[in-house]
């Protein structure tokens, strides 16, 4: 029996949520964005990053019971349960976001930003646990917002995983994993057909380069773009967008082909649902030529990839 | 005393060179760049990728005397003396592109895509040996055209080496390799702020994919864009352009700064000089913040890259 591959897949852009706005009210949300999708014939939806709450790493917390209630302890649970649900009832799957929070039996709890890849059946068939968070693991004095993603989540610890789904090798990321090469390039080294990502990113450079605040969505789009080409993979990309508590989040979440073309992207920065239809071996070729890894990888130079860590001038 | 940190550069892309043109008259148009280059403020001017002849790799040839006929022995040669002597009268820098051949004290020979950086003493201080050699090792049946690289070239054997030069750190690749995110990390894990790079590269895609071919351009500058950005260097990128014994190649040289804009390109197909004003210091508070290496870069979880050429699927 043939595989089915080509699929309809969506990408759902989610505009601010409000720090004081309940989960309840954000999954209502999600459901209408899962049944826009299923409507434009979509079998698999992407969701931002951290997509049932507002962003919580821009605030330094005094109080841990506070930081620990932005976080998932289960998945899925009493405010995403429907969610879940709906995915069986839609026939639709979905990539989601979210903080998890993991206790093991001796109560040790370590924190993730956390991605979850779900079936049709409404099972977790796959988790990704961000591996380069962003931002300072200290407030930033004089700062206009904190991003303390270093202070709030451990390094994820379960790699860049791969997975069969829905026909094809479907992978995830998150927000500034994007940016890395080595992330696309170690997915690509499993084959993927599909690459699902979400982002919440903030327009202004907080480091204030101005000059890199204009580019910030050339460059969300770029390092992308080059992405999908260089691996011969579709990317599935979702953003948070607009002013959530005073902070503007840039839009322009997509879909990519294995070109690196951007071939759907949203006009909004708020709720919005695209969609493409997406043939899974649309990347063969270019995996099989150009970018055939076999045939022109040549690992032996590329030893300081993963033998170093930063940068080190040369002595010459 | 501080460093010179504000460079004037130059790319200079050529038209075709005919089969039939002898070294001579291709150097006397190499001259004729650099003198622009200079008159245009530049102390360091950057030629194509296999300068002094036509792209040679496009035949199949039954005479090894004929192919051998391509490469040269010893650099700089009766050939290129001038445009050493030229890069020290003006005091202009450069990067050449040639195919070298080396032989041993027991006459076996090497063939190598090479690049060199010579300094305004007319001192090579810098070679690099192209190590993504495209194309096939046999020649294909039915082809618009051949591309032997793999045939005729040995994989370089001097890695991606970085140089301090003119104030600055310089790294070189080239043509194919600009293509390949683990170049541009390689280089950029030597703190280069500036890299060097020469390309033939046909419009038409040998593999029929039509679709490729109309991207060609795209995709040029977007390896490259990327590249710059994800590593906070300079890009200096020379075609050579236009139609070459009846296959079209693609220009679009160009000077690519840090944050991966395009900040000058070439509008002709032919022998043109583009100049930039290259602030050395300009991918700095990339390197520092969203791209500091020693900050964010997880190695742990990279392994893949390094240890394994082709792709393979998941299992789960």
């Amino acid at each position: 029996m043939a595989l089915r591959r080509v699929l309809n897949v969506s990408v759902a852009q989610m505009g601010p949520v409000a720090r004081s706005e309940s989960r309840h009210k954000v999954v209502n949300r999600m459901i209408k964005l899962m049944e826009e999708a299923h409507q434009q014939g979509s079998s698999f939806v992407v969701f931002p990053e951290l997509a049932l709450t507002t962003f919580f790493p821009r605030w330094d917390y005094d109080d841990n019971d506070e930081l620990e209630s932005w976080f998932e302890v289960n998945m899925p649970n009493a405010y995403t349960n429907r969610l879940f649900e709906c995915a069986v009832q839609l026939g639709c799957g979905f990539y989601l976001g979210y903080a998890e929070l993991e206790e093991d039996s001796l109560g040790r709890k370590q924190f993730f930003n956390t991605s979850i890849l779900v079936d049709t059946k409404g099972c977790i068939i796959g988790k990704y646990r961000k591996i380069h968070l962003p931002g300072t693991d200290e407030p930033v004095t004089g700062a206009s917002h904190q991003h303390l993603e270093k202070k709030y989540f451990d390094v994820g610890n379960l790699g860049f995983p791969a997975f069969n789904f829905q026909g094809g090798v479907f992978g995830m990321c998150i927000c500034n994993d994007r940016r890395w090469p080595e992330v696309w390039r170690v997915l690509g080294l499993q084959g993927v057909e599909v690459v699902a990502l979400g982002y919440n990113t903030p327009m202004e450079n907080r480091y204030g380069l101005s000059k890199l605040t204009d580019l910030s969505m050339f460059h969300n789009h770029l390092c992308m773009q080059a992405g999908a080409y260089q691996n011969g993979t579709w990317v599935l990309a979702a953003a948070k967008a607009g002013v959530e508590e005073g902070i503007h989040h840039i839009g322009g979440s997509c879909i990519i082909s294995p070109t690196g073309e951007i071939v759907g992207i949203c006009k909004s920065e708020d709720d919005e649902v695209i969609t493409a239809e997406c043939d899974l071996s649309e990347g063969d070729k270019i995996r099989e030529t150009i970018f055939n890894f076999e045939n022109h990888r040549q690992i032996k130079y590329y030893g300081s990839i993963t033998s170093q860590t930063g940068a080190l001038k040369p002595n010459n």
